[in-house]
Parts: structure tokens; C-alpha cells; sequence
């Protein structure tokens, strides 16, 4: 019952203090050599650190709808807001610019109609002349015509934003339960869409978007997009091609604009809800697509709920066809983002692996399957952590519980991300750099854990390793930076 | 990147049938072989338990308080009870036995006084003659007077109840924060003190509690005991060795009366409140004891919140006594029983370790240290998991996110407890296998995962090898009983 000698039942201080180096060196940034500077800012952020948890309320262990405010006034917060956090790599196309900004921007562009369902939800469209009316609906009505006829906008406007968005004060009210939360979620990107994917909307969006990363110190992204058919005013519509190539005008565009931005790539999803033969056309497509815009389009996904949604296996005939046809279409899939462990869904881990994936999507359920976890690790697959979707989506109320909290203590691949910031009232990273290096990291995670969260970034990204090494220094010059202005 | 073959992207199904084996039998019972009346009753099992996860409300994601009427309503639950679970190790002296007891028989018994705190607790004694008035406390009244001047006594006797529990209807409202919970739970152990410290009552309530365990279908108890002063009527007080004594007169004459009982034994405890140099005449205390009663006592703990109180490390000059001294004095030390990650409680996992520690109680925080967790699964230092209450103490909410699941998904040394049941309303070893079972295992814990925890229960007790194969061979014949009487 002894190992390395410990048995005697009297501690010898230096194994002791050993042992603990040997710990704290496993986790994320562990290893990781501070300069002097970077100490100095370290031994800050960890006395900040200590007077939050002695507060009266500790942010983490809160729904993020009411820690937003407290994280906000947060000194930590403002350093994570400046610190350059290399990329964000698991992000939905609807979901990366504040909702406020679609509807005080957006919907007060001209031909914008408005319509009601029955769900209390709404419908946009936009449109030279009266659009045609949609099943469930009411009648399209101009927007601007609607506000005309009121004295004040401001609770149209803001009924317009509750339709845009998770964000409520009283989610347990809102949202009692998991189902309640995934259906206004739909909701939210069915009401979204009409704006979104308007030809001009859709470029502007993804511009805004990619200016609040930038804004946030973010480098470079990897966006999941649904490609949808985007549509002009005169009702004529595009395919993918052109949705993909708008993504990559944009993305050009933005990083002639900003030269220290590295633009953005773009991995194709699809609804789960799909059927097999269904994903089979889909999966072509992608292959087409990969071959056609290599330098935008990074893979391929499926997105929804996976708990409702068909298993990775289900699907095994179409996510086979790259690999028996010799192509390459790199994998980025959603996997274990359930609490139900041992379930079809929680195979998913293990199947996402088997396809070969670059990198898992939330990988919740990860610490419940060794093997798996062990594969992860070996095949350097990096677990994508979106602490605030996690716990917006219910599967763990106080984030100190988040099974990464582990990982990070493991020094497991894993980088932060955000998810779908506009739809739980966040942006940028981080919010979720806050949860996880103040809540999955507690008094352990210091600033090398931040320093490597952000390389693993650049590392686990899709980009070629030319422009990895590009970007690391990009990031490097940055972090020089942000070291010596707040290391006084 | 590749991995055992894992990279073509084409998974094989025989190999992932073989990856899934392979990550199966590495959980908490995955080893064990089935019979064919076995695997029927786990095939039972594993249909019911779909059942609960398809229903509306899914206990093990619920607060206890709310999920116990569901669970007495689960046939797994029912299965559970009739179970042979083998040992408890995790229990503390003064909440075994349900409150009701203790309202209904022991304060209507002669000679009981009461009286009322400004905090609206109470504090009871019995005494011979008026006893002198306690400090901060209103005068003292004889229960029998009291009560014989109301119409109804069910109101009295009602919140004489809640005095002496935590359980309550609404406990997000009642305790919203952890201080609230565990300064109600130490009150609740005050109220109870003055009953349970005298002499007929303490020897009764042991008797008792070893009557709702056995009821149970537990075979086996280790107590964590404070081995408080123990009055007698006329105020005449006996000393530890008295009650330590007290403790192995009752589990001798229960084991007589019960032959398929193997009894209790004393894990001696002190609130780890006191200062260090306290501890070392505690300790010596403890020596004697463990030389005086080698049958009944079988080790030694400090108890109370960790959170508040000192670390482990700041005890290392008593704590090395024993080793010092080449003296016989095991340790069970509760560890990581904190949310809080890094901090100096969070250290006492890894000291635990130090100290020769021969089980975890808790370790909750173990997940979160991979070196500890390696040296507890090396050293076979089985943890002590009480779902419960970790849920009621607020350490976790949906106890599917308990970290001990990734433990039994990894085949860490475990084992169910209840550590204080009466407080959390709940008895035995049933409802915290039904959350270990149901909650934490998924549906990946099977009847192999049960009978692995009941057989780790009296592997990992303090009981000599003999005893054990005593104990096992006990089990096994109530085992081999449960499993033809339900595997029809
Ligand atoms: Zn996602
Ligand atoms: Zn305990």
C-alpha cells in the first residue's frame, strides 16, 4: 500500500512540496515558463482572483444572466478583455453580433416586413413588394410603417430583442427546463434568419461580427455556417457557392482593413435532423465545396440538439464517403454535450474519433469516457469548451462543476470558445475566458494557463502550419504587448 | 495523429464494438462476470431505469428534497432496498436514525426539558431536578408541562422536527447560499445534542440506527463518532472510553440478535475547529483508545466543514504522532469537500494521501487533482462518495454532473455512502445508491456496478482480512438470495 514512499504516515515537506509541482505542472499552462514581467501579472490576476471568491457573490457559481453584470465590473474581466486570446474556434454563423444590433441597425433598413406566429415569436423578411405570406404567421406587415403608427418604438424594439435572444433576468422562470430553453433557442435563429439572410445583411453581419472579435482582441475564427440560401430583394436567391465565397470576400476584406486580424474559415453544418441518405448529398456537396474554396472552408459539422438529434453512427454510410473516395473533408463535430451518460447520444464522443474528427465540439460528457478521453489526448484532438452555452443550455448550473475544470487540471487539449455569444448575451471570448480561467480554473489557473489556452488556439485551429506559425507570432507581438503594459 | 489504428476516417464496427468493450469494462464493475440470473435482473434494471430517464422529472437532476417522492416511487429504488449493499462507511454519529424518532419517542420521555434560542432553535436535556439555565437560551421547560397546556401538540411537535433536520419543502428559498445550509446543519446537531448525550437515549439511538440500517439490507457501519460526554440523570458524566465502550456493548448485543449482522465499528472524531496543539493531546487520546478498544475503534478523523477550518497540513504535528511514535492509528480523513479549487482546503486531498490516509471521505475536489487521483487509485485509498449530501450541501445540483461519475466511469476505488441521512431526510444506504446508480452511473452503471460497489464496501472497511472474507461470504449468501428472488 506504499508508493513512492509514501507510506510512513510522515509527510517529508520536500516530497510534499514536490509533489504539488508535480501536480500544478500537469494542468493547462502547467509548463509553461513565466518571464519575470508575466509573473508579476500572474501573482496580480491570482490576488484579484482570491478577492472575488471572498466576495459575496462568486460569478461562476451563478447563472450567467445574472453574473454578467458583476463579471462586467470585474478588474479581471477588463484584463481578459485586452488580453489577445488567439482564436475563436467553435462559434455559430446567426449568433456572433449582439442582438441589439440587429434590431437597431438591421431591422430599421427599408423593406423590412415583420410578421407574428402564434408562438409569440416573429418572422423578418425583406422585400421589394408585399412578400407573400408565411403558414403560421400573421400578415407581413412593413416594418417601418408599423413604427410610423406608434408613438414610441421602444417596446416594439424591445419585444424584437426578446426574440433575439436568450437573455432574460429570471432565466429559471423563463426556462424551466432543458426543452424550454433548446425551443426558444430555435426560435431565436428561425426569427434571426429572415434579417440574416438578406444578401446586404448577411455580408454586413458577418463584417460587424468579425469587428466585435477584433474589438475583443480576438484573432481569428472558425465559424460554423448553415450556408443558407441567401436571397436579394427581388426575391432571386443564391446557392452555397456564393454564400461561401461572400464569407471569404468579407473575411479579405476585413484583413486588408486590419492587418493584424487573421481572418476567418468556415466549417459547413448541417441540421441533425436530416436522414442518412439525405447526409450522404450533403456531405458531396461539402466535398465539392472543400475543393472549390480551400482557403475559406475548413470542414464540416452538424449542429442541433444532440440529444434529439440521430447519433454520429446513424450517419455513418455519408461521413465514410471522403475517406473511401480518398478526399479530404476535415471533421469538427459536436460530440457529448449531454448529461445523459451511456446513451446513443453520449456515443457520439467515441464515433466523432472514429470519423476521425479534428477537434470536439463541447466534448461535455468527455470525462465520463476514459478511452475516449485517452484517444483525445493521443490523437491530439482538442476538446472545444463553451463554459456560458453550457451553462445557458442546462448542463451545469455552477461552472466550478464543468467536467473541464478537470480536463484543465489534466492538461488536456482543449481551447475556449464562445458558441452563439449573441444568443446568451455575451461576446467576444471573454466572458468565457472569465468563467473558465476564474471558475473551471479557480486558485490553481494562473496566467500561464491563460498564455497556453490561447496558443492551443493557434494550435488546434484548422489553419496550414505556414500560417500557424504566422498567426503564433502575430499573437506573440500582442501578447508582448499586453504583458508590458499591465505588468507595472 | 493516428491512433491504434484510428485514422482512415472508416471506422470498422468491429473495432468500435471492440473500443466501446473496452471503455465498458474499465467503469465500476465493468470486470465483473454475470450470471444468466444476473444479467436479467441488470437487463430489468437498465429497462426501468430508460423509463425514468423518458418521465417529466428525472430525480437525480432534482433536489433531493424534491426528488424523494419520486425515488420511494421508483422500482429501482424498491430493488435497491431489498439489495444486500454491504457496508456503510461514510455516517456520522448524531444523524443516523430518522428525526421523527427522535420527536416522537425520545422528547416525550420523562424528565426532558426544553428551551428556546434566540436564533429559534432549541436545546434539549434531560435532568432530575430544573436545570441551571444555558446561556442565550429562555428558561427551561419540562416538555411533559409544556405540552400538557396545549389542545395540540402536533404543531410543537412539528417544528421540534424541523429543528432537528434539514429538510424542507423549498430549499432554494431556506438556504440560498452554503453558509446558510451549514450553519442550519451544525444547529441541527446542537438541538439533537442534548438528547442524544444521554445515557439511555445515546445507547437507544445507536440501537436504533443500527436497526434502520440493518432494515436496510446494510450488513456493516463505520461511524464517525465524537465520542461526546455522556450524562446520566442526576447530571453525573461518563468519559470517552465509557461511551466507546457503550458503542460495542450495543453492536455486540444487536449482533447476537441479529446473526446475519456483522456490527460497527468507531472511526473516533474531533471538529477540526480546535488548534494544533489541541489536536496533538486529541490524538494521543486517540491512541489510547485504538489500544483500549481494538475491536470497536477503528481509526481516527477530524470533522466539521473544510471549508472554514483549518487544513490538514496545519494539524502535521499531531497528525505524524502516531508514525512517530510507531503506533497503530488509521486515518480516514475527509477531503476535498470544497467547490473551491487550489485553495489551502483544496490541499487536503494530497495530504490526506501523506498522512497514509485508508480512505477519502468525500473527494469531491479528487477529480480535479490528477496526481492525488493517481496516488488514491495506486495506493487503493477507496473514496467515500455521499451523492446526497454533496447535493444538499451545495457542492453540486444535478448530480449527474457529480464528479464522481467520471470516477466510476474509470473504475476508481469507491464506495456509497450517506454521511448524515437524518439531516437530509433520507435513511440507510438506498436513496444514495438509487442517485449513485441512476444519476451518477448513467445508463452505463449496471447490476455489475452495484455488486462491485457493495463488494468494495467491505473491501475498503477497516474490518481484518478474516472478517472480511466473513463479511463477503455473508454478502454473498444475501446476494446470491436477492438475485434469485428477482431475476424471474
Ligand atoms: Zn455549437
Ligand atoms: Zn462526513
Amino acid at each position: 500500500l506504499c508508493w513512492a514512499g509514501i507510506c510512513s504516515g510522515i509527510p517529508d515537506p520536500r516530497q510534499r512540496d514536490s509533489l504539488m509541482q508535480q501536480e500544478a505542472s500537469r494542468q493547462t499552462g502547467g509548463a509553461m515558463l513565466l518571464t519575470e514581467a508575466e509573473q508579476r501579472l500572474s501573482a496580480r490576476l491570482l490576488k484579484l482572483k482570491q478577492q472575488e471568491m471572498a466576495g459575496p457573490q462568486f460569478p461562476p457559481s451563478m447563472h450567467f444572466f445574472r453574473a454578467r453584470p458583476l463579471i462586467q465590473r470585474s478588474p479581471i474581466f477588463s484584463l481578459l478583455q485586452g488580453m489577445p486570446k488567439g482564436a475563436a474556434l467553435h462559434l455559430h454563423d446567426l449568433s456572433i453580433v449582439g442582438a441589439d444590433w440587429l434590431v437597431k441597425n438591421v431591422t430599421y433598413r427599408p423593406h423590412c416586413y415583420i410578421c407574428f406566429t402564434a408562438t409569440q415569436s416573429v418572422r423578418f423578411v425583406f422585400s421589394a413588394r408585399q412578400p407573400s405570406p408565411l403558414p403560421q404567421c400573421s400578415p407581413w406587415k412593413l416594418l417601418e410603417a408599423l413604427r410610423a403608427q406608434m408613438n414610441s418604438t421602444a417596446d416594439l424594439d424591445n419585444s424584437l430583442l426578446q426574440n433575439l435572444t436568450l437573455f432574460t433576468s429570471d432565466p429559471e422562470v423563463a426556462y424551466p427546463n432543458q426543452d424550454v430553453v433548446w425551443s426558444k433557442f430555435e426560435n431565436t435563429f428561425l426569427a434571426a434568419l429572415g434579417l440574416l439572410t438578406y444578401a446586404p445583411v448577411f455580408k454586413d453581419y458577418f463584417y460587424r461580427g468579425l469587428q466585435e472579435f477584433y474589438a475583443d482582441n480576438v484573432q481569428y475564427l472558425e465559424l460554423r455556417a448553415l450556408l443558407p440560401e441567401i436571397y436579394e430583394l427581388d426575391g432571386a436567391k443564391h446557392d452555397r457557392a456564393w454564400t461561401l465565397k461572400a464569407y471569404q470576400d468579407v473575411a479579405r476584406q476585413f484583413v486588408n482593413e486590419h492587418p493584424d486580424f487573421l481572418g476567418a474559415r468556415v466549417i459547413y453544418t448541417v441540421h441533425r435532423g436530416i436522414n442518412s441518405s439525405e447526409l450522404i448529398d450533403v456531405v458531396k456537396e461539402a466535398m465539392r465545396l472543400q475543393k472549390e474554396f480551400p482557403e475559406v472552408m475548413a470542414g464540416f459539422d452538424l449542429v442541433g440538439r444532440e440529444d434529439s438529434g440521430k447519433p454520429l453512427w446513424y450517419f455513418r454510410e455519408g461521413l465514410s464517403l471522403p475517406a473511401e473516395l480518398g478526399v479530404t473533408l476535415p471533421y469538427f463535430f459536436h460530440a457529448g454535450e449531454t448529461d445523459w451518460e451511456g446513451t446513443d447520444t453520449d456515443g457520439n464522443l467515441l464515433d466523432a474519433l472514429l470519423f476521425n474528427t479534428s477537434r470536439i465540439g463541447h466534448g461535455f460528457a468527455l470525462t465520463r469516457h476514459p478511452l475516449a478521453k485517452d484517444l483525445s489526448r493521443k490523437m491530439g484532438v482538442a476538446v472545444e469548451v463553451c463554459p456560458i452555452s453550457n451553462q445557458v443550455m442546462q448542463l451545469v448550473a455552477d461552472l466550478r462543476n464543468h467536467p473541464a475544470a478537470s480536463l484543465m487540471s489534466e492538461g488536456h487539449p482543449l481551447v475556449i470558445s464562445s458558441d452563439d455569444p449573441a444568443s446568451f448575451g455575451s461576446s467576444g471570448l471573454s466572458y468565457d475566458f472569465y468563467e473558465a480561467f476564474v471558475g473551471l480554473g479557480g486558485m490553481s489557473a494562473h496566467l500561464g494557463t491563460l498564455k497556453e489556452l490561447a496558443i492551443n488556439s493557434i494550435r488546434y485551429s484548422s489553419l496550414s502550419p505556414q500560417l500557424k506559425d504566422k498567426a503564433l507570432a502575430l499573437w506573440q507581438r500582442k501578447w508582448d504587448k499586453f504583458i508590458s503594459e499591465n505588468s507595472q
